[in-house]
């Protein structure tokens, strides 16, 4: 046990649904024998933590709440068993910060869908504190050349836009098309793509969101879904044989994107769905799909295997992430801008302020 | 060229969309270089020719229209490319009787997504006929021990439950739903579920049914969808550790099944629909389909190499299909029994008859 | 911790490499926070077990040395980090007695990868003892409705070559081959194949054993290698088409029958090597194996999840494993008839006597 | 039928075993139902057109002979049951020249195990000359804006290290080796694996081609086999985790390479040996590779498919492949060149010269 872990901590805590969010100071927990303490020293801003404030989301949430899941800091702290995380490692507190290792689930590397899940900032505090718990065996390891600010919307957004297109079973060469590809998860989704290979066409709207996908972002094709006349007959002619693209990823998942997708993919081609809007559904057409043999999926976010993985990506240079740095205490005006729909990019919080 | 094939024929022919089908004698067509011509001893009749002589799916047929696509027979022509089938062989003649074999489908070995397939009994003329031609690369190679009318159904019905079983991803050692198992497709499913190596659920209604199902069929357990108080936990229960089926396979789609089996399904598991209802949709929910990283897919037909596996299957003796044969001058009274869903078992027709 | 675990036990102890194996009387361990301590009652003696105590192989075991990997009996005690695993409970501890579930290979389920495996009795202390320590993690969770005896071959033998059958690729309908069909593990792997839905091509020599091979463990054919004037030719007569097995699965590794092994296989067939004889080399001619694109792999023990999918085909009673019991203070007498190549079946010791 | 069609042309040819090659006018074949002929403009010479003319492979060639296997240009006739082949399109002529398109291997997309497959410039005359014939179904679709010299060694080295890739199963991230980094197809498979997503270990030797290897064709690391102490620990060290490569590609077989091989490879990893060596044999240790669980499996050439996809990786502007252009007249100069070992880059032949 390091010396110089404080008793006291500040953290952002939510009383009670619905918020507010209040800046505090409160103590600073003691890893269990297969947990590590992690100095916090960023925590990337998602969309999640909105809905764990708002429990507008089916799974109820802890309460009082520590929000946050992209937290990436210094071990200082670890439990008897541990023997892989050494203290002074870096290591990233996501989303999912345990589970039992042992169902049938985690057997098969499928974490995520463990039932004893343990959801960091929903159902155990999370990463809007200055020292965090993890499960040793679930922190992200990442390598100290890697900034622990650029790094932490990796832990979330990254993560699970790298697992979706893995789950699309698009391979190098092929054609995928993502839905939202200038938004926060779409543009991070292009680079990964283009990192594996694919070819990518975005969709989005915009002329400034058309550059920076095709421009920055390496996408081959652009369809802009609101001045476009026929959005399955463009993203159709923008794949090199006119039969549509092999997967289309859904960034933010709405009815009429989601049903215009499962008509452009090609056949044989899968649509991927991740992000989790409250009470939509996925609707398709039986004899297109069935004729088509189309496959519609929904991804959740990744398994460890697929935290190193996205992570050696960044570390590469291959995927650029753009933040912007505020105080842990200013997490209110982030919320709040969601809220609006204001945000552009992704709010990156330093704990220390 | 065989000197016993005659100028003229019976069959079976629709002069106009929505019918009658009438029993007429026509020529016997002659086989273009690549194709070969069966002398169909007996025809499976399917709900598919029902949909052609009504005209209800989005794709036209060709008129006049000999209609059928499960007809097994003798080889007594061959053009001059082929090499592979001898005359006397035995053969059948399937939904797909024709592909380019040189697109990007026909490359990967999905011959039934090939823009320009050829299917009998609909965009060309089937097996309601004495003498059908057939591509030569395309007809299903019957090893002379396995019976032309038993089989006849296979080439239909019993392919594409055992495409609709492969697709599904299921290995052995894991359960599949089968929902309308004790129906013409879903009795031939259970049994090629079992001789996969699967767990079967059946799902249906009725003691009679429930009876075949476990007894008959190698069912392990059976939910009766209309007198369970809830499908979801039934089905749920039926399985060794309460997480539901890994597959569920559908083979009459209709909208409340399917989202019931996208819910009992389990997590990371598929459900597979075949079949062909005029606009019916798939509907799922976004979140938990996206939280269970589960799989809804189309399966239509199965390619060339199912067919043999298929048919091998069959062969081994571990697949039952019991069928009752009339003449093929009869065929409206099926058309009438199918229409009034009256239907039990596989009907096959004698083309001598 | 429950009140009725002695102090002291009986067990089987090497003292140093070469043995012999004394009974005697030693400490009964205290579970770690993530262990479980299980009494048990049967353990299966494994080829392993001899090596271990000749110390043939590359990797050192500890010493003393209790041996044993095939152990089935009642959990009594657990650590305090252990939640799936409760008192009463029937467990096996199998070779791989624990692994880091932190490492690359770990978090991609290959957890006989780990380079920190904890291998029961050869670097950890093992099952010819009556109290032994597995890390609950990776205990093997045994129904109760599963007698422990019969089960406990299954726990090395079972696991290991139902993994080299999902390592093959082979899937329902297809053909595998397999080498020594009438021994220990090659009679499991006839069983598990069969039921896997695969259609088996024993290889073997003698009467009985074809005999046995054919009627009691399922195989399609039979091809003695003793009296086979080209055992290529034969075995490749032995499939359908006359193209050879779409797998050959190795169970005692030779030089010989491996190389004849990539000459029948199929093209794009694969070739499984499990056993691990010392020194012993695969051997296959570049342009062969080259032009059919043929596969050889080493497969060497199963993960958790195998385990369990191999225990549920043995409860299902899919699956005969006959075996005979001795006390086992009479260890020695089976280590002995081993090494005079004088054992047929499973020798399985009972802890008690 | 085009009008401007010879009766005769220029071609090279062999008429025994061991050679000469010789520049001779000959008649210009006409397509059967099912072929195309194409006016050679360039044709890529390889080193198995070396073994055509020495007769040193097991399957003996065709006499007289006309070489080559990677033509490319323009289709000039059909036969009349071509449809997807238009007169003027561009094509290439690649090693596997035709096959059944009906034998299971067809059926599964692996027409390069066809037994009946017809092999150009070995069983079929080839693309030494000016008109040759080609299978409509098989010929390679060249984009119209791709240069028809630079393409031709794409249609038989491009392809087979492809392919190569493909076979190892190594996803983006993942780190592939290739022995031989520096010669024809290993400059050749580097580009590939970049373009895939792959990190690449160049293995060979010199200064030049560390340089080569790594400025021009994107590898990560270099490892020196000539001047290494120990090329094992040097090929894991160059991995990030120091555990070796997920593959290893071995362009040139030789014994010593692919013993090692199999040792630096990760475990779970894959050996792909590619390249015809007469009389060589593949070599690793049981206990190693079983433990390991390694996988070791011969590629030889991609499928129409495969050949699609790696022309379009090339029409990509994502590989360079290096040529010297002489007269199709002075072919015997490159064979004496290759004979001697002293090629660098490939030769193509212009076929009006």
């Amino acid at each position: 046990m390091s010396q110089n872990i404080p008793e006291k901590q500040w953290a952002m805590v939510i009383e009670k649904t619905g918020g507010p969010v209040e800046y505090k100071e409160i103590p600073v927990a003691k890893p269990g024998p297969d947990e590590v303490l992690v100095n916090i020293k960023y925590s990337g801003v998602c969309h999640t933590d909105l809905h764990a404030v708002n429990g507008d989301w089916p799974i109820p949430t802890k309460l009082p709440l520590v929000g946050g899941h992209e937290g990436a800091g210094v071990v200082v702290a670890r439990g008897e068993l541990v023997k892989d995380v050494e203290i002074g490692d870096h290591a990233g507190i996501k989303w999912l910060n345990g589970s039992c290792l042992a169902c049938s689930f985690c057997q098969a590397s499928d974490e995520m869908l463990c039932p004893k899940a343990l959801l960091s900032g929903y159902t155990v505090d999370g990463t809007f504190q200055q020292y965090a718990i993890g499960k040793a065996a679930h922190v992200a390891r990442i390598p100290k050349d890697v900034p622990l600010d650029a790094v932490s919307p990796v832990l979330c957004a990254g993560i699970t836009v790298y697992k979706g297109l893995k789950e699309s079973g698009a391979v190098p060469g092929q054609t995928v098309a993502i839905v939202g590809a200038g938004g926060g998860l779409g543009s991070l989704a292009c680079q990964y793509a283009k990192a594996m290979g694919l070819q990518v066409i975005g969709i989005d709207t915009g002329a400034e969101k058309e550059k920076m996908v095709k421009e920055e972002l390496g996408a081959t094709a652009f369809v802009d879904f609101a001045t476009s006349k026929n959005v399955v007959k463009d993203v159709q002619a923008a794949t090199a044989d006119g039969t549509g693209p092999h997967a289309v990823l859904l960034v933010a998942v709405n009815e009429k994107p989601f049903q215009q997708a499962a008509e452009y993919v090609r056949p044989r081609g899968t649509v991927v769905a991740i992000g989790l809007p409250a009470g939509a559904f996925l609707k398709a057409p039986v004899f297109e799909t069935v004729i088509g043999m189309k496959t519609i999926k929904g991804s959740y976010v990744g398994n460890r295997k697929d935290t190193g993985e996205a992570l050696d990506f960044f570390r590469r240079g291959l995927i650029k992430a753009p933040f912007k740095t505020i105080g842990m205490s200013e997490l209110q005006k982030v919320y709040d801008l969601m809220h609006e729909g204001k945000i552009a990019g992704r709010y990156v919080v330093d704990t220390s302020k």
